[in-house]
């Protein structure tokens, strides 16, 4: 993939939204890209390519300006994402230095993560940083030949108590975002998707059982129609605050704070 | 309501995606507002106000630009719709000139119109138009008595032959665009909502049905959630060109063509 630059109206843009040099607690940005219609893919685990060439320079920009960067194991499993940091453009020599660490969210320790998997590989090279799989403690113990297999290639597992489709969902928030602060040390995190981690996010957000201080969203002019895989919390969410617009090329970008 | 004025850029941004003077067919506007998840209103039959007052003069500007505005039989009861054009702001004397042809789409014929219905308010008081009801032949010619009712209340009743909820909603819209053009005389509409209608057009369009000239979008900041109406085609669909972004206020609008 060639990223084109980003000009400096669009850094500028951005930078009001981004972590802070300093900031006492973790500091997430939840940011994705959606149709229209609030699709982010075509259906469920179909791949879809959404956003133009200059949103996905400003993924990796923002990806360069966070610590770790979290997906759900259905995008993990249907886009065997790289999660590494390709900015600035053509500038491979910093690739590690600036990408964030890749955590998964795997409640049901379900996915397999192989030397294959692009994540891995992009580690090998030295242009990404070694995952992180978080599951349900009940699953890390049910598995102990997959924790040692997956500590050769290089990634760790971390249990969160609890964390299972059982508990509720929005308050599960509160656990990843304290194992990602005090067990990984993690000051920024951005959440990249799929839709259930989208949806679950935004509705800890209503709830106060998550703090989201960032949003981060590109639209692109499509519609995927009801078939979609869709970004809808469970509940309306008007809390977003300082809004703004900014064109990237035929998509445009909204940044927002959260009251 | 009092609407603020729009700025000059804001003119400039929408112009090339009005009707122009000379169009040889009927030119078809589909616009709505809707939430970051593509919801227009919260629940069924719920008015929801979404845009922000920027985006509510752009309504009035475009409704000025057009010969008629359509609007479905859910929003008509759910919403009470002026649908008349309030713009310049504060310019009342030009009200009734401005103010496009009323039509709600009543396959059905259930809707109930009456004095006190603001579009008829509206066209009592001078400041818009008496409005048009399509509805279905069969259901016409059921309610007979309706249709005097009607007449002296000043709202004509067109019949669409096999316009209901039996036929192809999709292949319907053609017969809406022919009597809109070759019955009502009309050269230009914009399609206003609610859900259902911009669903079908949508999917007209994408069947290449009907013809959609320029769609205008306004999204706001919030999400209304799971349980509000959607916007989302039953197919896909990637035809929009020309694509322009624009912030109005807190929120954004769009512009576009359809190839």
């Amino acid at each position: 993939m060639s990223l084109a630059p980003l000009p400096p109206s669009a850094l500028s843009f951005l930078d009001f939204y981004l972590p802070p040099k300093s900031h006492p607690n973790l500091f997430t940005t939840l940011t994705y890209a959606a149709s229209l219609d609030s699709r982010i893919s075509l259906g469920p685990g179909l791949r879809t390519t959404l956003s133009g060439p200059e949103s996905k320079t400003m993924t990796h920009y923002l990806r360069s300006h966070h610590d770790a960067i979290l997906v759900g194991a259905g995008t993990f499993v249907a886009d065997n994402p790289g999660l590494n940091c390709q900015y600035p453009p053509a500038d491979t020599k910093n690739a590690l230095e600036c990408s964030p660490l890749p955590v998964v969210l795997d409640p049901g320790f379900g996915i397999e993560i192989t030397q294959q998997s692009k994540v891995l590989l992009n580690a090998a090279q030295g242009i990404g940083k070694y995952p992180v799989v978080l599951v349900s403690e009940d699953r890390y113990l049910a598995f102990p030949d997959k924790i040692s297999k997956l500590k050769l290639l290089g990634v760790r597992v971390l249990t969160i108590h609890n964390l299972s489709s059982q508990t509720s969902r929005s308050k599960s928030w509160k656990l990843i975002q304290n194992t990602l602060q005090h067990e990984l040390n993690v000051k920024s995190v951005m959440v990249e998707g799929g839709a259930e981690v989208i949806n679950d996010l935004l509705l800890a957000s209503h709830n106060e059982d998550a703090t989201v201080n960032s949003v981060i969203i590109t639209i692109a002019p499509v519609y995927l129609g009801k078939g979609g895989v869709q970004v809808a919390p469970s509940l309306p969410l008007d809390r977003l605050t300082n809004t703004k617009w900014e064109s990237f090329g035929r998509d445009v970008v909204m940044v927002s704070g959260v009251r």
